[in-house]
């Protein structure tokens, strides 16, 4: 198993330590669409990322979404296991974006590390501040920005994230990751168009100028 | 000194890592309105509280602020210490809310310390995860209440602060704290003083009626 290589502290681990986690970590697969983690009632462990796209969103009692941020190969999904530290008060749930393969560490097993490996938590918190960056960016994104600037912010990372410019999304889609109203994400895509930054068809967003695109996500004003 | 007591993993150190920090932590005062920490340029070092009250913020490029949480005395204000972590990529600012009196942990000394004691290191990552629990109830907060609720819930908040349904503050600080304008906020709170919720005389809130604002703040529906 290549597990070690892609969990940075192994080598921090004494052999004690690392056969302790060999012996307790699982691989996983999941399908684009599984729902791994929902809220706090659950606490499946933390997953160490092989392959695939994870996709970390908040959920209000309505059913509206907002994307927090996303995992990719070598990232470590730490709120997975929220169970692990009494201090985590919050819901968050996480879904496979992509076909995906990681592995699962018991929040157990991770704790019990922990406490004896300084190396081990120094890590953990490097996680923790990691996320903690992208959510204080998000706030910043949706206290100062404007929605077309959010729009446009997410059309050019997805386009950044797949390698195209024709994007595969429904309006829907696009409304779950900005916390937003399907309705609202149809009339700003409509006037996108009408301004020749994207074209639309069914399912499809294809940016067609990116650079005017580019151009509105960088646009620093106040909402 | 009565530092050990305000600190809670002390006794979780051995007595060459006291002495260590006995010796570094030096005491200050702050005097109300005072700007402690400014963004990313300088690092104080952690902050542990004795008496007073801080307040975490962040500011945007026109000015405009929004408050992230208030630390209270045997908090411990970790991000005043940001060099000390390469993953926090963000810039926030702390200001004495009230006259204050802390102590003063130099980030060098924390961190090797940490890297000593998995206790340390693991009480830090309890720091981080309640404070990344605060951020993640201002987006919820920001994302799916409406502005009236928002402003509601901070009503009340500040009163049980400051004990008191009389609250001298001025709507441009309740502009900064919720990241809105002093236009924005005035408006609204005329609304509430027209429906006996609150009364307004010049730099004054007076909290009328304390169970129709909890209503209203807790009422749910998205915005």
């Amino acid at each position: 198993m290549d597990f070690k290589e892609y969990f940075p502290v192994w080598n921090q681990l004494n052999p004690r330590q690392q056969e302790v986690l060999s012996a307790a970590v699982s691989r996983r697969t999941a399908e684009k669409g599984a729902l791994l983690h929902d809220g706090s009632t659950d606490c499946l462990g933390l997953l160490v990322i092989r392959s695939g796209q994870l996709r970390a969103y908040i959920l209000s009692d309505e059913g509206r979404e907002v994307t927090l941020y996303r995992l990719f190969p070598r990232d470590i999904c730490l709120f997975s296991a929220s169970c692990m530290m009494r201090s985590i008060q919050f819901d968050l749930s996480i879904e496979a974006e992509k076909d995906s393969v990681f592995w699962v560490i018991p929040p157990e097993v991770y704790k019990e590390l922990s406490r004896q490996s300084a190396a081990l938590a120094n890590y953990t918190n490097e996680l923790m501040a990691d996320r903690f960056s992208e959510v204080m960016w998000l706030i910043e994104q949706i206290m100062w920005k404007s929605f077309d600037m959010r729009l446009a912010a997410f059309l050019l990372r997805e386009s950044e994230l797949e390698h195209t410019a024709t994007l595969k999304i429904t309006h829907e889609k696009i409304a779950n990751h900005l916390g937003s109203a399907r309705e609202v994400v149809t009339r700003m895509l409509r006037y996108f168009q009408s301004e020749g930054m994207v074209a639309l068809s069914r399912g499809t967003v294809d940016i067609t100028d990116i650079k005017k695109l580019q151009l509105l996500a960088e646009k620093n004003t106040p909402r």
